[in-house]
């Protein structure tokens, strides 16, 4: 729970970022609420008229749905990199920060997919936010573990690259799914929705793990 | 505060579900005010016309006790459960993500509550947020207990069922209420506000921990 | 950090309650800079026309800092209580939660101070707002040392009293504003931002603290 | 982690500030994107529509990016400190809530900033709030050193003035962008940008830390 930075310059507890971003991920999940607005009828109104109304937001319902298991998805990810990664340095940090920026984006891309689900344009900013989010992900785990800088030297070579590429695999889906979405933003949907399951199903999560076998006390 | 999943294959902290957790319930319970309005009148109105204004908030104000009590009867049951539950792996994480997903909701089916208080349909949707936070919640006991995969081997029986059960009294409660709530809203308000009272009387609760005599040190 | 209930039928750490109640807090306070709204200028106004708009939202900044300043207030004395208070049981778990519900209303009575800060009625619902915290917060006090229930039973009675009027002096300085406020809000608004300086300045505090000499580890 | 104040009359975990500061931190960054409207147009838009639309948003990304940069840097000093301060008093105590009023008011000038970014006196307000964040930030360091009040007793002198220093760099920097905000707004937010390089880069952090070789357990 208190790895420090071995670096003579700079000390920075990992838990401290870590609790940082528990933070941002619990906030950013809960916001993502605040952009359904209540249906605006007279109050008096029927439950017919009323559940019309309701079925109408399934658009930011189903954003919501699929904001909610990524972040969920970028959360487990983040979390098992901390334990492999066992200080951090300045740099780290700052791909921290730079993370979690693209991570508070996610209440705007979901709001914005709610709303323009039909339009290729947001259903690309979408995915070029979730890309980012992969893609910084990706450089967090590149550069924690590049000559082994920041982990055990004693991991595996075969267990880094494993993990490098299947982090990879996020931000290589999005790409395809917002290319797609020009020519059918349902296909799109269903890409970002489905891109989460490499993640939360057994395979992929293995992979990930696999050198793993001794976590942090 | 550091029990592992002892699986080979994944490996997470239950402390760090119990965090995220915290996290969204506090965020969730403060949220819920931002759905209540100050009434806009003239900035030099009378204390007569504020008063009046403020009074007919009064269902915003009750949907916020009743669904304030909620959140803290379901938070207090999700930190009971990792009295016993030790350890945790991929399918318990996700469920606890559904679980956090479904309290994410409660905002917007509060409002929505709040505003429509006398339409059955927003009753029955706010009862069908309720039903499913409390039947996510009894998935999570049934599958950690199941086979005694995640707890201590040696717990009774007896107490897992019974546990078990008082989870899934909430859950009827809400179908009840939702049914009755096309006939009388009022009658549906009523036990949406008293349902909490099977968890926060001595009774509920007391049955609910019998066996758990031996807390997390 | 992991006192718990000794009661045989009810467990929960004092220190989930803390990491609750601090979550509240902390959005709490945040939540307050929401209800002030960006001035709605055309985009390229003067410097003068804005500065002017600033300076007419006066009252709004006022009310955000009586309020930081008194949730400041009511996070430090609610952690005090948990120096002495050694164990939580399901009647103080609950008179926390109710504690929250009082807290979570602030940034609407805030907004509604901000607005109206020159409608008794309103300057009225703020105080009491802030009263029923202080309210609660005695009777948290007064329940946790009743008899001894949850702390060390050699604390000295001169103690506990102490500790109890003066969490009292707060809810009694805001009846007296409230009824001043009929006749001039200003005063009102004096003592609201005034009667934190009891807390703050070292006389009070001091008088607080005196026996609790033996903080936890 | 539970370093306490010496001082008998006052008792406060330094862990507790640095938990609300971690939580308020947190909102405070994620509550940024609130401020970011989704545009208004017809749902069935046409990309290059929607597209246009947020490109005219770029101010308000901007000003997302310079606060959510600005605020890690604070984040990162306000940790740095408590490697160096053991101890809280009533004052320390004080001087942090201050802190986060500062920091609280945050969303509400990168929204001035995002509307009004040709207008002077919104770019002079954005640097007032960030300029007020490091000097209370520098009164915190000052109080906590002067004497070696609430450090050890051993730290060198030198240690103590160059961090010092290098924290009013920030505020100096907001003054000058400040003023030179009245000749050119583009200026100033180019500098409100750079500003945090001081912080980020090697550089000044290093100076700041080097005599903080042994931190916290």
């Amino acid at each position: 729970m208190s790895t420090l930075a071995t670096e003579p310059d700079f000390v920075l507890h990992t838990h401290r970022i870590e609790a940082l971003a528990d933070g941002v991920f619990a906030i950013v999940m809960t916001l993502l609420i605040l952009e359904i607005e209540v249906p605006d009828l007279p109050r008096e109104t029927g439950s017919a008229d009323l559940t019309g109304a309701l079925l109408v937001l399934w658009p930011k319902f189903l954003s919501y749905v699929i904001s909610f298991v990524t972040l969920g998805v970028y959360w487990v990810a983040h979390h098992l990199h901390f334990h492999t990664i066992k200080r951090a340095d300045r740099v780290l940090l700052w791909i921290n920060i730079l993370f979690l920026m693209a991570i508070g984006l996610v209440p705007f891309s979901t709001a914005l997919l709610g709303e323009y689900y039909r339009v290729p344009a947001a259903v690309a900013a979408y995915g070029a936010n979730m890309m980012a989010v992969g893609l910084i992900l990706h450089s967090h785990w590149w550069y924690a573990t590049r000559n082994r800088r920041l982990v055990n030297p004693d991991i595996e070579e075969r267990f880094v690259r494993s993990v490098g590429h299947v982090i990879l695999l996020g931000p290589a889906v999005y790409l395809v799914a917002m290319l797609l979405g020009w020519i059918s933003t349902t296909l799109a949907l269903v890409l970002y929705l489905s891109v989460n399951l490499i993640y939360i199903l057994p395979g992929g999560a293995h992979l990930y793990l696999k050198s793993s076998t001794t976590p942090r006390p």
